[in-house]
């Protein structure tokens, strides 16, 4: 085999914002042999899952699943639903929507990119990259937009390169008080089961999601949950689709097969996710990750080191971005934690390359993978020169000793 | 977790031509925890199993691995190279042919379906679902083609849904004869790693392939092979593209990473698939399979039932599609079976349907497999009353102990 | 890793009569993490477990889980009744009853061993080890024993090396009609979960038995299952004993737990075995071995080679011997089949070394893996020039084919 | 399946001091089909582990491995060698000597029992339980033993239930210096592989060890290591013994094989844990369990904590135990810590229970896990009530911060 690791011993804290660290129970399951997905035993499993993540995405209708990673279903989104030279209006939470509206642009439509303007005094980095979409913007410019020539409002939930989690809600009401009829479509690929998601109630045309963040899946299967609206736009739009199409996928869907072959062994891992999402139930899971994210920003804090995130009220659950001195390199900070203490945090990416680290809190972790997790930026912080105005690692412990879980049901396999 | 197996006891025979039974090794490799696809150590599993599988292809050109399966690849290998509005020139060898001719006029191609005229007197089924591409037959139509607007001409090197497995150099030399600039793409999904294939040798511009039968992984990853003269091609396509597109993928590879997120478990597999066949040698891959092919056959004729391939030449060493009498329902034949002994056998597909099934002799597979797999047709056969010439599994029999094994050299891990 | 195999593909018919083949779900139970032994998690799966075990003995009374294999549950059986110099009454029924005699020695017991006398003219082997136990020879022996020096009688319920399962209600009838206070202590190594075995109903004082047989693990956990009697011999038996002393086990276990350190690993795989056979119900379970012994016994017959076991009442349905014409080495038979095709067969033991071989028809398997390991026989025998009366695959096949399973219970994991 | 963590995410940490954290690769492993252990394939494994024992045992002599877990193999060193009524000298060191010293009483041997005499002022805990054996003492009772009644000294090398590691080799001096004929017998199961051992240098007659502590395996394997005077003296010996008979075990060893059913698929484990160990070299692994304890035991002194160890030359490098104050009830902290953090911590055992706890670093753990650890138990501290003088989790970052890894060799599989 392949060396995975080049430490003498242990394991990897794997503490990116995903790929997350997958529960042993899954990784068992998505080991298990390889069925035939046109046969019997598969309706039971492709019914299931599909149906699960119905719950997952809080939603009562159709949820496409993709053999295929997370870029694949922002393709499908825009594929299904739009024509060429279509206009979509995009907002810059970061590098992943500016990816998307990439993406956008070599799909052949015309995004334009909102933004909120400037850049921050404190750390010198772009303001759009520190806050969360504005309503306002996107409402001000739909109503600029008489002709409706928009045919779609993107944007990210949890933005993955900052650590920002939007509120959706409001995005769908500007989207009404401007009268306009784009439809809604957003990047839930990092919030998903992790941050609350409501897909029906927040007027979501179009969600796109992934496995290998809040679902604790290895990478590989993607999401496209789907509004009526959205279906009837799939019918007229004209950009050149096959793999992507939801009407072949949706109509197999019903009775649990794909029109082609689909990711067997890794939606075997899904079904057993979907098991322990459901059993210990989406609030608990939302909470879990909140109680994480505040240890982590004690930590962040009492370090003296500035948040990505600069608005309180949009701080991610899934990762917090630190954001290391003028001067201090941040990918060499995070490869020195690497080699020395085998803990991944995510780089710095796009605008914020070098400037900042991310410290993902999501997956199968708890309390004590989160303190390891500190005390290895600690000590690299440390090891680094970096300036620290006190302990991260006293701050969260405080922290994680004052605020007990808000659950303790079972996570292991439910006895009969 | 969700039952995979109806049946009280033992394992699933999964003898359909893919997915194909998954080793034990492979499965144990995904089921590692997964890592961090933009950190130190995915470098070395990326560029691995890139190089590996340019040995596999038997290419020195680039290899474009997909976290998607296989239908993906078709769309990446027709939306790299064409512009909205292209002629290719597709060959109908079989249902797998069709679904890839129906794929090009979704993404707005005009294919043209060459096949092989005529209904065959014995059995009713189409001549051309019985016979490998016919060379002349596409020399033919492009020596008409004198202002070359046929951009691509797309066979199917092993037609998975009849058991045909073509002679691609023929088609190369076709192309060549008729002086045309044509690409010639390739489908070797069932193929590859089973049958032999020579992207290079044979001046192929694309191959595509899949994970999920010769490479013996679960499905989930799939494959194109290039041509210097492909990447020219792509340069200029103006199909839209993003999560295809070969320009990116291909400059991130030299480094070992992809520009998104790849399938990282199922690469583990695939890294240890590599290991098993390179080891063993392509040269005893393929003599394996040619020797479980003629046992497959041995007993279809001493059934007296007629295999799906018609030209002695060209049987697929990879499965065995076999004619059930008139008024013989196929499907319900293949649920006797399945109900009653665990065994999975592939359906007749598209104009087949109901009137054959297949059986896979792929995958993780030994003499014994698929002599308990052939007891289980046959004794499925006399359930249904179907009349058989004599005894298949006899025949099978003298087939496997007459005929040594090409190679007994070590599967499992290397000792060292 | 250690090279398991080498073969260059499949995986390999484990047909021996013990390990059996373990089923996929119990490979993956058991490479869960280690927890502690000591923590209140464990206590579930002790108890679990423990409970399990009574209902696979069909015992009220206590059950004894060693982290040892099954040899060692003989000694326990042994040095927790008997004290040195003590008799004990032996019944040869083949080479571990003959084995479990020659420990009795070790441990310093005076061990008389009951047979059948003479030479089986047909075959030349000895009649004893082709015939179950005769429970006349019993109760006449312990009628001599007017002073009650023998202090237990032991027999072996399912002989592994013979494929001869001895009538053991008649054996406790036996001792009872003779009024003789020995105890009745049994082997059922191979037995337990595949043939019915009785523990209370049948009046066993000591019954024994191992892992890696019909309960399906690999080998390393073996058992004692007690009665009252028994127990009550124990106290003041005065054999040395620690590591195998019930005293201590019997009363940590009431909570759940072990005086040492139990087979935790193996214990997740005993569990999940459990869930399988108790799922399915133990009628079902036996019924299903003795379709497999007819199956495997109608082959026999058609090849014209003589059973091992000489007694239609007795066959085993766990495994089968098939006796070697005289001048055929059944060893360089098995040799041949296991090289060419990848087939582990039990050899001839003791007194039978050379003389036949073993077909084990035990733990995850089912029809069709039957008949690839009798094809592979089959084509075995044809190669050494065997002379065969017929084809066993033709006879096993119409055996397979009209009688249906008793059951069609789900194997798979229980969907919620 | 039943439950094995009540949790509801992450992963546990399982910081006992055995069974220990067991590696991904090594869960793999065991988790692979069960093979025959009669035939050619298991010969590979079964010679590879003996050899590679003996590497770790640093012998030349033969290792006898038990498919039975620790205690077995304390009963087959005394077992082998002893004769009812034969005087063995011991030595209490701690909780596991104390029982050996039972099981010798049980097995009908006349253990004396050495031991440092006096109470502890500080602690109120047993002096004999502080430090390690004291050479002396052995060397004036052996003197006094004119006759040699006493046929073995048996001490503790890592007293498990305390965090002292003994001098063994100043065991043989003081044997040696006293003219004395006796067997030196030493428990190193907690020892092995992760504190220096020399099984030959030391002139050690007999050493015990067991698989789930320093090799990394889940409980159920154990070993004993001989010395030719511990071969000649087991055939002379008269405790009655057969399944921990040497003579068999190391007859058909040489061979690979076992005279009984070995323990299949835990050999798998301890043929990757060999390859893990002895590709990064014994010194490295020694180092690193050196290194690990430095930092734990940093935040002992820093939380003003006792460790249990009184010696500062004897602590020992797996384990370290921790003296709570008076009034403080261990256990109770234990559970809290329990079940708030998802961390399991050792009890106090026999005269210590209530008034320690065991902190474990061995097994698949590195500096993170430790911190992750260490943070554990002071949160579960200060919830606790028990009054602090510093921070623990300061002063282990200080430690592992300044003091870098001894190697950084590849862990993982080696690539090709």
């Amino acid at each position: 085999m392949i060396a995975l690791n080049k430490h003498p011993s242990g394991r990897h804290f794997l503490q990116i914002p995903g790929p997350s660290p997958v529960p042993d129970r899954i990784l068992r399951a998505i080991s298990l042999p390889t069925i035939d997905h046109r046969g019997p035993e598969f309706a039971n499993l492709g019914t299931k899952v599909i149906a699960g993540m119905q719950q997952i995405f809080q939603t009562r209708h159709p949820v496409v699943v993709y053999p295929a990673s997370g870029t694949g279903a922002w393709e499908a989104a825009l594929a299904n639903v739009a024509s060429p030279g279509d206009a979509v209006l995009m907002y810059e939470t970061g590098h992943f929507a500016t990816l998307w509206n990439k993406m956008a642009l070599r799909l052949s439509l015309k995004p334009e990119f909102l933004a909120l303007e400037g850049i921050d005094d404190a750390t010198g980095l772009p303001r759009s990259w520190r806050h969360g979409v504005q309503a306002e913007l996107v409402e001000q410019r739909l109503r600029q937009d008489g002709s409706h020539r928009i045919k779609a409002v993107c944007v990210v939930h949890n933005e993955t390169s900052t650590g920002v989690t939007s509120d959706i809600a409001s995005v769908r009401r500007a989207i009404d008080a401007a009268g306009h009829p784009a439809l809604l479509m957003v990047d839930t690929i990092s919030g998903l089961a992790s941050a609350d998601f409501r897909h029906d109630e927040w007027g979501i045309d179009v969600s796109v999601s992934g496995s290998q963040k809040g679902l604790m899946l290895p990478p590989g299967i993607s999401f496209n949950a789907l509004s009526p609206k959205a279906i009837a736009a799939s019918k007229t739009a004209t950009l050149p689709k096959a793999f992507w199409a939801w009407d072949e996928i949706v109509e197999m869907n019903r009775t649990g097969y794909w029109p082609y072959t689909p990711n067997t062994n890794l939606l075997y891992g899904l079904s057993e996710a979907l098991d322990m999402l459901l059993e210990q139930g989406l609030p608990q899971v939302f909470a879990r990750h909140q109680r994480w994210a505040g240890g982590v920003r004690a930590a962040v804090r009492a370090w003296g080191l500035p948040t990505q995130c600069a608005d309180d009220r949009v701080h991610s659950p899934v990762l917090t971005g630190v954001v290391t001195p003028k001067g201090v390199d941040a990918d060499a900070l995070r490869r020195l934690i690497h080699d020395r203490f085998d803990l991944s945090l995510g780089a710095g990416l796009g605008k914020l390359k070098g400037r900042m680290f991310r410290i993902g809190h999501l997956g199968d972790c708890n309390d004590l993978t989160l303190m390891g997790a500190l005390a290895g930026v600690e000590m690299g912080l440390k090891l680094a020169g970096v300036p620290m105005a006190g302990s991260g690692v006293e701050a969260a412990m405080a922290h994680f000793a004052s605020e007990p879980q808000a659950s303790s049901q079972p996570q292991g396999h439910a006895s009969r």
